[in-house]
């Protein structure tokens, strides 16, 4: 081999320590979803193309991973599937596809691979798993507040303990530009450029709102300085003036009111602007104290699943950034899975291998010497490097007397006992 | 939507009890393999193309799920990366890459899907999840010993307990052909050949050995009839006469000897062939009552890492059949998750929410009513259609009297409870 080959540009090989991490952390996520009466769904890797043709707009199209036709048409060039590039074009098509087998309302959770083939970078990566929780079928506001109280006990078991949700209402941030007598042609485009209050500031958001969104200068100065405030008091005033504004924030002291168990941890943010435009109803971010960035985020949005392509259905629900959360772990963690036992090997095989069935069947880890040295010393060395707990020395002596040294690989005691007590010895010396 | 979309040909969408029963499975694996000292790899659902290109021969490349170049390079119609086919081809290739961090011996297990543009049909998936565990860098026969002990205890906690691994050798049957004096060039296509003994039987195994492997008519009926007797007894004292045959019989009785814990259910087969060439000491089948064809196999393939483009490394490794073994239960098995408690929801919906929550930290599963009735009668069937064990009715009355019912789903008996006993009341009925 000339050179070594990588894993493709974007993407990881998980060895051991890491992987049992993510797979923790994924278990952990998942009872907590299972607590809540979500079911787990797993679709396939890819989907038809027609299936996501059209579903994504243009730019985000143009990152699908498009796998070309097979056998006698791969010379066609063409494609006919394309990798998954999230979970919800796919729950749309199962909720087509499985409809009458589906409990109504259909409450699914998912933590599985997504591909996008942006460019990659620090921490961007074109394979990464995506963690959804979604509710289609109902427009109960208690399903809106499951799936709050599912997602902040998600990010508890992740040990994100100090985080906040942010709450707002699509609803009510429609009334605020009707407040404000801006056309309602207009909306889409204002509320894009309030979503930046954060990044850019207010001065240059009432700029822009001027320049791009065709807002005369004091009502984008208003505008903008009123929700900088993020005083919910005020904003609260002025959403009474409108209809549209009372029902929206109607929507967000419901979702409030029952998930009152999060205290402070949840609140009315009307400075909260969520930029995506399918969103119907309450909306919300989770920031955390040592996270960049939105942790978590969801809402409702019922026209969603009718507009992929499924049946005309309403929805909420909302995802957590796992990958941002684990990759901030990461780097304190530094935990191994080690072996319980290690069994060194001088001769006496059968014999080993015997013993190692039956300390498995206590349900220690027991890695044999597989290496061609007779050298003890050496086959310690290995015993360490595998993080061993205890080493098992069956030696020419120890074969002749019928006994096992037992050896604690931290403090290096030694211990000889008969064969027939080793198994409980020696697990007895891996949990002391 | 005209027609629902399905899942591409030869996919799955795993629902949540399917997807729970699999889950399950594969957990109970994984910890045995851990076990034994093999850590889980995950590596990326492609590869660059040129890694697996050649890998594979002819046919199977044709199997290949190929994706397209992608943004400007897309017209070109031509293909950069490859699903993976195997896991074998990404170790060998993990191994390139990550060589010095990887433990000396590597032990890994994966239980991970793979890809192949096969014709679907009944019981074959382009989709579908590989088990193998591998052990790379060691020639020692503890290394195959560990191997085959791991996939005997996999099945085990997969519900197959009546196995039996055959064993041979590519060694002894290389040896077998030297003792019938079959010259070498003869060998890969006379095994082949001899592999098709279970299928077709003697006689028509002796006629293709003359017809296609140019064999003697003498030599092919004798070889043929004497390895159909499977008499291990036979073909013994037949190595005995060659170096070779005596080089591969003590590889057999190593590994027969390193597993005698399995006893009956590993014995010497000396009609076991496996076709697949690149095996070059003990290999294995494994026949289960109840299971047709081979649910797991392996075997020892020196040359196989390097051929991959890895480096030259020995190594063994055997995998489990666990889609077969999963689609037999299958029609077994209607197990199915249901909610412990299913709130009903007539009101109070802010004491309900607390009450979930108190509910949930205790490790129930619940579920809340999410339906737009106000009537009981419909929102205990939802309960029942929902498995619950339990439903908490919270009418007005009992509001007012600050208590909650508690409906056993099973017995329809109903008891009432003080609000602040609910919860141990609830959890008592689930358990109980």
């Amino acid at each position: 081999m000339a050179q070594a080959a990588q894993a493709p540009s974007g993407t990881r090989d998980f060895l051991a320590d890491e992987l049992r991490r993510r797979k923790a952390a994924f278990a952990a996520v998942s009872e907590v979803f299972e607590r809540y009466g979500f079911d787990p769904l797993e679709t396939p890797a890819f989907e038809r193309l027609e299936v996501v043709t059209g579903k994504y707009g243009e730019e985000a199209s143009q990152l699908l991973f498009k796998i070309l036709r097979r056998g006698v048409h791969e010379s066609t060039g063409k494609p006919d599937l394309a990798l998954r590039y999230d979970h919800t074009v796919p729950l749309a098509r199962v909720i087509g596809t499985h409809g009458s087998k589906l409990p109504k309302p259909f409450k699914r959770f998912v933590i599985g691979p997504v591909w996008r083939a942006d460019r990659p970078q620090e921490g961007r990566f074109r394979e990464f798993t995506q963690c959804d929780i979604d509710t289609v079928g109902s427009t109960s506001p208690l399903a809106d507040a499951e799936v709050v109280l599912a997602l902040a006990e998600g990010l508890e078991v992740l040990g994100v303990d100090r985080f906040r949700f942010l709450v707002n209402s699509r609803e009510a941030l429609r009334g605020l530009l009707e407040v404000y007598e801006i056309a309602a042609d207009k909306g889409d485009g204002v509320l894009a450029t309030l979503d930046k209050l954060d990044k850019i500031g207010g001065a240059a958001v009432a700029k822009e709102l001027v320049d791009e969104r065709g807002l005369e200068l004091g009502v984008a100065e208003k505008l903008s300085s009123d929700l900088a405030t993020d005083d919910p008091s005020l904003i609260r005033s002025k959403l009474a003036a409108s209809e549209r504004g009372q029902a929206g924030l109607a929507q967000i002291d419901k979702l409030l009111e029952l998930t009152s168990d999060l205290g402070d941890r949840i609140t009315f943010a009307p400075r909260m602007v969520r930029g995506l435009d399918y969103y119907t109803g309450a909306i919300y971010e989770v920031e955390a104290e040592g996270y960049p960035g939105a942790i978590a985020a969801g809402g409702r949005y019922d026209g969603l699943v009718a507009s992929l392509g499924g049946p005309d259905m309403p929805a909420c629900g909302g995802s957590i950034g796992i990958e941002r959360i684990l990759a901030m772990q990461d780097s304190e963690d530094t935990s191994v899975r080690g072996l319980d036992v290690a069994l060194t090997v001088l001769g006496g095989e059968a014999e080993l291998m015997r013993l190692g069935s039956e300390l498995r069947s206590r349900g220690l880890r027991v890695g044999t010497y597989l290496g061609s040295s007779r050298k003890l010393g050496k086959q310690l060395q290995w015993a360490n490097t595998q993080h061993a707990k205890v080493s098992v020395i069956f030696g020419p002596d120890e074969q002749e007397a019928g006994e096992v040294t037992i050896r604690n690989m931290v403090s290096g005691d030694q211990t000889r006992v008969p064969v027939s007590q080793a198994a409980e010895q020696i697990q007895g010396a891996v949990e002391g």
